[in-house]
């Protein structure tokens, strides 16, 4: 059972992991050197945890504790309780969702593993947000999709605003990244998947043409800017377009992402 | 022509339209009083100028200015002139897509004239994010619909957020307020359109059936944390769920809107 430790001292350095959350420069950097990542809520808490990610501590101000009882109840990681206002000094802002907690990452999966059994794949490549990497990850999650493979430079789906988004949805997916950039896409032909890129290419197809009746689908989105490099868009199988009203310059890579899902899903 | 006035005192009364822009309570008092709204980024300005709504000012560091000449030429609005640096100290936060406008809000329409020559509309119940109701505005003028409707809760389309998210799209679509939020679907139905409301209320059908065949399409969203009021739920003509993947909460609404919004569009 975690043990509870009350705290009155925002500097305390047991609250190392908690510090600062806003500052993406310094989280990342915090993050990576200490291999962890924070969860935030009570759902997304415990979804973390019961996905198998080994808690390092838990932050929570009093009320917050009953709450997430079963949870504590099966760690030995220390539970540092604090008011709310200490909380949002050590945090940088008021954590209105409750508890906190820090927890371990772990090695990512190889492709062969991420792809093991998968049937409909999501592959992004430069989605730099972490909203959108979240909102993805969530929505490929409700439509069906198995797995989620990024590109090096997507952002990090471990990052507190992008597990929050996601709803969870980051635990309950199989996620790596492509260490290859250059033969990502081949890399998937090669192990039987149909590539899909979205785009805007002259040889688009309707996206609903493009998946249909294709067995083992990795449907390929690209970054918020500028859509997906000259190199995915040629190396993939088949280029796709979702059909939109004249004038309109483009979804949202989140709201393409649900679409595409969508119709991935339902393509027989 | 904009008349171009350098100025270097933040506390300048003549910025009042641009203080504090991160402070949502304090936006929404000065802007209802005051009637205006705020544009960000060149091309965002734009649109609303495009869109006829009259500026009252600009406000620009000096390397914004030539990106957005032909808008002041055709203006006599004031155009104040700042460094970035006094820019954010007014602002309170670092305006990194250049431009800002504040420009006068127009009357909202009557129902009857925001349907007019509408066959697909979207209609909102108490989406109260900003970032939501922008992206469905987005995605709603991407795949081909006519019309927003806003229950009286949901958030304003003309706030910075939502303003910024859309890319402009609510200047696009005709929108309004529902005022009667009781009637508000039999209205509808009662103009000849066919209310389809998500939800995951047991009689749902998967929205590919809810929508096929159907003259006039109003499409029918609830809010981020509860979805549609039972009153909604019930007086709409036809209930409709997007399938989803076993265990999985729901989509947000933004993706939810996604989804539905192109299954309308392709419903023939």
């Amino acid at each position: 059972m975690a043990e509870l430790i009350a705290l009155d001292d925002p500097t305390d350095p047991r609250l190392a992991d908690y510090r600062d959350l806003r500052d993406v420069e310094l989280r990342k950097h915090l993050e990576a050197e200490h291999g962890l990542f924070l969860a935030e809520g009570e759902k997304v808490v415990r979804r973390a945890v019961e996905a198998g990610h080994t808690p390092r501590s838990f932050l929570m101000a009093p009320r917050w504790l009953d709450g997430l009882a079963d949870v504590l109840d099966r760690t030995d990681a220390p539970c540092y309780v604090l008011s709310e206002q200490l909380a949002e000094q050590v945090t940088g802002f008021h954590v209105h969702r409750g508890a906190l907690a820090s927890l371990e990452r772990r090695p990512l999966p190889s492709l062969d593993e991420a792809l093991e059994g998968a049937r409909s794949v999501l592959v992004l490549e430069d989605v730099v947000d972490h909203t959108n990497v979240g909102a993805i990850f969530r929505c490929g999650a409700a439509l069906g999709f198995d797995a989620v493979l990024l590109a090096p430079r997507c952002a990090d789906p471990l990052y507190r605003r992008a597990v929050k988004v996601a709803m969870g949805a980051v635990f309950a997916l199989p996620w790596t990244r492509l260490e290859d950039w250059h033969g990502a896409l081949p890399a998937l032909s090669a192990r039987g998947f149909t590539t899909v890129a979205l785009t805007l290419a002259d040889d688009a197809v309707p996206v609903e043409d493009a998946v249909r009746g294709v067995d083992r689908l990795a449907l390929v989105l690209g970054s918020e800017g500028h859509g997906l490099s000259t190199r995915w868009e040629t190396s993939a199988d088949r280029r796709a377009v979702i059909p939109m009203a004249a004038g309109i310059d483009s979804l949202n890579v989140a709201a393409a992402a649900a679409v595409a899902c969508y119709v991935g899903q339902s393509r027989g």
